[in-house]
């Protein structure tokens, strides 16, 4: 259901860090939003040097956008967010003052998964109980 | 006006796969929506085999995110994001099951096309019949 | 804080040209937004020319879509969509019929940085000091 899209240049981030990171926020998002960990989803976007600037200059923040469903208490999701931004920086090794998280959120009724439009937050039992 | 981003792994989709699969989506977007198909925009992200994960694994869903303006009819996104899931699947041959349509909104006061600020949706006719 | 990413094919933007539209980006979301330029993120996404298509054919927009706090005046929004899209087509050259600018926001309580919650909009000084 989720999808984390890490943005970065290439090179900042070796192939086993990025495994970790995508296993490492799936556990998170497991546990915070309940959702299984098979749902989520973790994009890598890694870069040329001359195509991600911060104030003009190029350089190498990690950007992470976060899509969930809307529906979610703000407390949930400052804590993903907070987690999330911990967690990048500890598996990745760039310091947080280049880690930026968001997290955005649309309508489960306006996403589609296995056929099926998503269920709104609290309802995920049912939904994963019929895809028999 | 809208923006469709596919996101999935190198090698998922060919050429004409992606050209069909623009158009599909070009075409069912405007019918329901009721902007012109040449209004509509598709973005195809093909990442390497280890930059896209589902549960920490490297994995090779077809992600699309579509960005529409504020103010259409929850059934008219539900079943924007239900049709464009089901011609993924169909044009890409990828199971439903790894197939993710979200659909996100933003008030089209924010957004500029051709350097002016986009319609409100029902005003379309009179924005275009504006351009002149 | 913000993001702003840019998608368009390869080719269209030279390196300088990348460069000189991060500058004037940040430029103009610091003046209506009140953030430091030093905050201001800019992507650029350069695609393979059959991987970017409008009306199903393919073609070279230039997408740019922008994340911000929530919480900002519709008028400030429309602002910034407007002088962005106008700094794209000086910029690059590319004409405003092929630029769409859009705005997207969430709350400033689901996004870190710096291991930190974002500030409301108006916070951004407290915020800033608390910073050591």
């Amino acid at each position: 259901m989720p999808v984390y899209t890490c943005t970065t240049t290439q090179s900042t981030l070796a192939t086993d860090t990025k495994a970790a990171l995508a296993t490492e926020i799936a556990r998170i998002h497991a546990e915070i939003n309940h959702v299984p960990s098979t749902y989520v989803n973790v994009v890598f976007h890694e870069l040329a040097p001359d195509s991600l600037y911060t104030d003009g200059r190029p350089a190498s923040p990690v950007l992470v956008n976060g899509w969930v469903r809307e529906g979610h208490s703000a407390a949930d999701t400052t804590r993903l967010a907070t987690e999330i931004a911990t967690a990048v920086s500890r598996i990745t090794g760039v310091p947080s003052s280049r880690v930026l998280v968001v997290m955005q959120s649309s309508p489960a009724s306006g996403a589609v998964e296995g056929g099926r439009v998503l269920p709104e937050p609290g309802q995920e039992q049912a939904w994963m109980d019929a895809s028999g």
